[in-house]
C-alpha cells in the first residue's frame, strides 16, 4: 500500500491489516515510527478537525508537518497544482495530506509523483480515512464487521463519507439502508445497498447521521432546517426507540438541532466523540503503512512501543 | 493545579512555585520535559506575540504544538466552541492554550473538558500568564514581591492583565496605584488598590504603562492621542523623574508616541524586553505545572536540565 | 558567517564553503545539527514554496519552527517590524528567515538584533539562498562555476534573484549575459555583464528563464504574454536549439505559456526541479553555518551523519 486515494483501491486484507494496527495504536498513542519524515498537509478547503487529526497522528509519531495556507500559497502566482505536488516532492517530503473540493483530483495528482498520497476528503466523491475510522469504531462496539447493518441517513448525496462508506463495506460484507430525502439519494444503489424509510433505518445496528453539507449546496438546495429534523433529524425521542445495542455516529462537525439534536450527541449510546479518538489511530496505521511499506506484512511481529 | 484560568485561583505557594521555576527556566531554557506532548494553541483572537510566546515555550521543552488559524477552522461549519475543545480533548491534545475576546468562556469551556486549559487571554477579563511574567520581573528587578507599589497606568478598564493584576497582587501584599483617564477606571476597587495622580504615580516602584487598547475601543471611544500622550504618556521627561530603582513595564506591544514614547522602550530603567524574555520562561513553567502536575511538588529535587 | 543578507557579504571561501556542505547535505539529508534550535520564519509576503523549503531544511535538521502568518500577526496592532524582530529576539530563536517588499529592510532589521538574519528574499533586491541554490545546481551540472556563462532571460528588473546574480557570479568568475526588454534591463550593468541578443542567449551554458513578476507590476507595466512568448519566450523549438550540455533552470513558479513553454518544464536539459531540491540542501547548509558558526572552519572533518 503506497497510496490511499479511495477506499476501493485497497483490498480486504489491507483494511483487515489498517484496522489491526489502529487497534494497536489506540493502546499504544506515542511512538517514533514516523521520526525523521515531514508530512506536508495540503489543506484547498478550510477543515481544523481533519487537519489537526493527521497532525496529531503525525506528531505522536514522532514525524513533522508542513502546513499549508490556501490563503498565502504560490498557487495565486499562478502555478498549477500539478506543480506544487511536484514541488513537494522534490523538497523531499514523506507523503502528502490533501483535501480538494475538485473531483477526481487525487487520481490527477498521483499521476505526477511518486509520494504517496492520502485522501483527506475530495469533492463529493471520497474521505477514505473517516471510512476507516467508521469502521473501526463499528469493530470496537460488535466486535465484527460482517454481517453488521450500517443505516446512512440525510444528505447522502454531498457526503464524501457516504462515498467511501458505499464503495466499500458491501466488500466487507456489511448491509448499508439509506434514509433521507429523495432528492440527496444516490440515482444508482451499489448492489448491497437499499433505500429504506426512516423508522426502518432507525432499527439498524449503527445509526449513522450524516452531516447536511449546507456549504455544498447553493441557497435553493438548503432545506428548512425545522422540517427537515421534523422527518429526518435524530431526535431525542427517536434516539430513545433504537436498538438497545445499536450505536450512533456522525462524522463531525454536528449541525445540533439540524440532523441531530444536542442532547443525542451525549446519548449513551452514542460513538461521536470516539469516533474522533479512532481518528487520530487510524490514521497513524494509514501513516505508518503508506511511509514505512513494510509494516503492511509484520505489522503484528513488530516490537511493541515502536 | 491542573489549568490556569484565572489567577484568583492560584494559591500563594503555586504563585512562588511557577515563579521558582520559570526563574529556573531562564537559567536552563532547554528541556525535554514535554516531550512525546502535543499543546493546542487556539487563539481566536488574532496575536503572534503569545502564541509565539506560547510555542517557543514548548518547542523549548520539546514538545509540538497543533495552530489553531481562525480564518480556515470548523467553527464556519457552525461547530461550537464546546465542542471543537471537546473534540480536540478526544484527539488527544495535552493541554490547550485559549486566547479569546469574550468574557467568562474560560470557565464555560472548562465545564466541558478535563484537559487542562490555559487563559492566553480572555475579553477584558485575564491574562493570568502576562501578570506571571511580571511578577516574575518585578521580583527579579527588587529581590522580593511584597511591599512593592506598582502603578498601573492608562487604560485599565480594557487591559486584561490589569484585570489579573487587581485579582492577584494585592493577595502577595503589593500596593497597586492606578492613574489615567476616570474614564477608564474600574467602577469598584479592590482593597488595597487606589486612584491616585500621573505624578504620584511616577513615584512608584514600578511604573506599568498600559497599551491603550484601540482594538477593543469603539470609535467614539478612542482618545486624542496628542493629549492624550501629554496627560498620561510616559514621556523622556516623565521618566528622567522615576526614582531611580524604579523600573519600566509595558504588556506590548506599545504604541509608540501614544503611551510612551519610542526612547523610553530603550530606557535604562525599562525591563520591556525582559518582560518578553520572561514570559517564555513562565509559560515554560505553567505548562510543566499542567501537564506534568508532579512537578509542583518537586520543583528543587528535580534533576536539573531536565 | 553570521547573518545572509547580501551575498556581497559572501567571501569566496564562504561561498565554496557553503555548496560544499549542501552538497553533502544532498547525500545526508536527515540529521540532528540544529536539534533544540527554533528558526522563526517570517513571511511578509506570500510564499508557500520558499517558506516551507526553509521548514523542510529546519525539520531535516530535528529543529523547530515558528511561522508568522501576516493576516493574524501583532503587526495589525500598530507594532514596528524592528520591535517584531527584537521581540522575537527576545523570546530567544535562534534565527529568524525573513521575506519581506521593501528594499533595503533586512540591512535596517539587522542593526537592531544579534540573532542571525537570513534573507528569504527582499524587495527586489536580493534572495541570496535562491542564489546560492543556482550556484549548486551549476556545479553539480557542469563540476565546476568558474568560466560558466549564465544568460538570465526575461525580467531581470524586478528579479531579487537576478539582483543576487549579478552581485556574486562574476566575482567566481563566472559570465553573465543578459536578455529580454529593454525596459526590463537594469540602468546599469556590473563589470563582466552583457546585453545580447535572445539568440545569442540561447547559446549559454546555462539558459536561466525568469518569471514575469506579474506581482510586482502595475497593470501598465504588464506585457502582452504571447508576444512577450514570442520574443522572449523559452518555446518547445527554442529549448532544441539548445547547446547538448547546456542547462535550462528556472527560479519557479513557472508562469506556463508565458516565459517558460510547458512542456520544457520537463525538457531532458531542465534543471527546474532539481533547483528546488538543491534549495532544501542550501538553506540546511545556511542554516548550519548561521547557527552553529564553527561549522565554516571545520565542514571537511565534522562526523557524518551530524
Amino acid at each position: 500500500m503506497k497510496r490511499l486515494i479511495s477506499v476501493s483501491e485497497l483490498t480486504k486484507d489491507e483494511v483487515e491489516a489498517i484496522l489491526e494496527r489502529a487497534a494497536y495504536r489506540l493502546e499504544h498513542p506515542v511512538g517514533q515510527s514516523l521520526a525523521q519524515t515531514v508530512v506536508a498537509n495540503l489543506f484547498f478547503e478550510p477543515s481544523t478537525r481533519t487537519r489537526f487529526s493527521f497532525e496529531m497522528a503525525v506528531k505522536r509519531l514522532g514525524g513533522e508537518t508542513l502546513n499549508f495556507q490556501p490563503a498565502t500559497s504560490s498557487l495565486e502566482k499562478g502555478e498549477s497544482l500539478e506543480d506544487t505536488v511536484r514541488t513537494l516532492e522534490a523538497m523531499g517530503v514523506d507523503a502528502m495530506v490533501i483535501r480538494h473540493a475538485e473531483n477526481g483530483i487525487m487520481r490527477r495528482l498521483s499521476e505526477v509523483v511518486q509520494v504517496p498520497l492520502i485522501n483527506a476528503g475530495e469533492g463529493t466523491s471520497e474521505h477514505p480515512t473517516q471510512c476507516l475510522l467508521d469502521l473501526l469504531t463499528i469493530q470496537r462496539a460488535f466486535g465484527r464487521l460482517n454481517g453488521i447493518q450500517v443505516a446512512l441517513i440525510g444528505d447522502v448525496l454531498h457526503s464524501r463519507v457516504a462515498g467511501s462508506h458505499l464503495n466499500l463495506l458491501p466488500q466487507l460484507g456489511m448491509e448499508i439502508m439509506l434514509a433521507g430525502p429523495s432528492a440527496w439519494m444516490p440515482e444508482k444503489l451499489p448492489a448491497g445497498v437499499r433505500l429504506v424509510s426512516m423508522e426502518r433505518a432507525l432499527q439498524a445496528d449503527v445509526v449513522m447521521m450524516l452531516r447536511v453539507q449546507k456549504e455544498r449546496m447553493s441557497e435553493a438546495e438548503l432545506p428548512d432546517y425545522s422540517a427537515y429534523r421534523e422527518a429526518y433529524g435524530l431526535t431525542v425521542e427517536r434516539a430513545s426507540r433504537l436498538k438497545p445495542h445499536a450505536i450512533i455516529m456522525h462524522p463531525s462537525p454536528v449541525n445540533r438541532g439540524v440532523e441531530i439534536d444536542g442532547e443525542v450527541v451525549d446519548h449513551p449510546q452514542s460513538r461521536i466523540f470516539e469516533q474522533v479518538r479512532n481518528g487520530v489511530a487510524v490514521r497513524m496505521a494509514v501513516l505508518e503503512f503508506v511511509i514505512k511499506r513494510g509494516l503492511s506484512t509484520n505489522v503484528c511481529h513488530e516490537a511493541a512501543g515502536v
